[in-house]
């Protein structure tokens, strides 16, 4: 614990997965940002861990009595979940509360949870760019956020003291914020992060698809390359299911132009062109490079 | 040094990357694979920086002057380089010698070195599927190999005692031995590496031509699922620029049934075909968790 005021009495989080747990755990620890927690999930077994792993002060199985009382609520379930959760607490929600979410599309939140805010209430979206390939309340730890950027997308005319507590909860939590347009977030999450989980989940497809005896050896001699496309497939199927529905647009733009780039690489390939393939690679040296630079390698 | 009767004379190492060093750090730190290491390069500054780090006990700017004498030779070049460096070396190559290779790609090193093969001479095409990001004499390492495969192509009609040779000497550097037809392994590799590696390279650029704000945006919010493709992006561009050109007929077959995969996973996103999508990320699961099982992760 660090002391000082909590930012917020109580802080309910709906839904508690990697990134719920974590937020969670962080709070445990420090103490300066919920003076409790209170956690919500679809089922009584995940409550039961909840409890077993003991950063909750308090577990609702009902979202409308998690939320009571709470004056800071975060949504963090699959973003396909949002609108039946929003519908169901928006009638409990606490007159001045912050009703924020960690949902990885901006856009779709938005447009399912805004128009069930009740006025007096402040939606603050946000979104923490971070993750491991685990999910469930046994996968967060307290160092998740720590030197990631998390990204907010506060509609016009929100409130900007609520905004700034949203943003002091992420800098708690040990992040950057940045404040964003939802449908520039929508487009730069697809080429960092939704393009990337489309093609690792789709090239598993094409190699589970090859016939009986290469499937063994794909296994086998998976050392490299594959083996890290499979690391990010590994992910929850229900989060990234509601992901890419809920940005369906550009993620669709980003893997029309990524085929295309791959078709102009196919083309090199078949017709010898060192010099365009050696060029592509050497992007990809940079890019990293910059990534390194920059410490979010 | 763990003793016993070294299974070499003298192994002459004809390029020192990251497999070449590798092996040559093996060698040198058992003492049983090779009584003599021999290292070739292509230039003074790294045959330098060879001597500095002290793994052979001679080096040898001419590569006719290094397999002199030498009872295994071992090609550690990018395999395009192989069709020279077998022209310059097969004169000078030792009655009863084994000539060895590491490349990526089989099929192009029988149809680039095969003929060039002496009488007397036993050619056994390898591939320890191996490796990291980092390339160069100073990237490798003594465990690189541990746990892995690799895999033998011996021509039809090559001596059962020389395969058996060279099947020892990755044993003793921690390797699993298997035997594949050549045009088998090269497709093998075009799912689990070729492709992978292709796909990365190519997402980097597609990244790299968005719009200078977004572009930065990338590299900053690059946390989760570009970042790996990043490392996996970050190899070698000569030795991939050759692989590609040299498993080429592999290659684009593995990519189509990827395309294909990949605009069915775009229709799926278009048209909100949840069940497909989450039938899909499961199956990406599932193959994760065969690699683990496996110890391949």
């Amino acid at each position: 614990m660090t002391g000082g005021v909590p930012l917020f009495r109580r802080l309910a989080l709906l839904g508690i997965g990697l990134i719920g747990s974590s937020v969670a755990r962080v709070a445990r620890e420090r103490g300066d940002i919920a003076a409790e927690i209170v956690v919500n999930a679809r089922t009584q077994k995940t409550l039961d861990r909840v409890v077993q792993l003991g950063f909750a002060d308090r577990v609702e199985i009902d979202p409308a009595r998690a939320v009571d009382g709470a004056d800071c609520v975060m949504l963090a379930a699959p973003v396909g979940a949002f609108a039946d959760l929003a519908s169901r607490i928006a009638p409990h929600l606490m007159a001045g509360a912050i009703l924020t979410d960690v949902g990885s599309t901006k856009q779709s939140v938005i447009r399912d949870v805004g128009p069930l805010v009740p006025a007096g209430v402040h939606f603050v979206p946000a979104h923490p760019v971070a993750g491991t390939e685990y999910s469930g309340p046994d996968a967060g730890f307290t160092t998740l956020f720590q030197g990631r950027w998390t990204l907010l997308t506060p509609p016009p005319g929100t409130d900007p003291d609520a905004v700034e507590k949203v943003a002091e909860l992420w800098r708690r939590c040990g992040s950057m914020i940045e404040i964003m347009e939802p449908a520039h977030h929508d487009r730069v999450l697809a080429i960092v992060s939704h393009l990337p989980h489309l093609i690792a989940f789709t090239i598993c497809g094409t190699a589970d698809d090859l016939e009986a005896q290469s499937k063994q050896e794909v296994l086998n001699f998976a050392a490299s390359g594959f083996r890290d496309f499979t690391r990010i497939a590994a992910s929850d199927p229900v989060m990234w299911r509601d992901i890419f529905l809920n940005n369906r647009e550009a993620l669709l733009e980003m893997l029309a132009r990524f085929t295309e780039d791959a078709q102009a690489m196919a083309r090199a390939v078949r017709w010898g062109d060192a010099g365009y393939i050696e060029d592509m690679v050497q992007r990809g040296r940079k890019i990293r490079r910059s990534l390194i630079e920059l410490k979010q390698a």
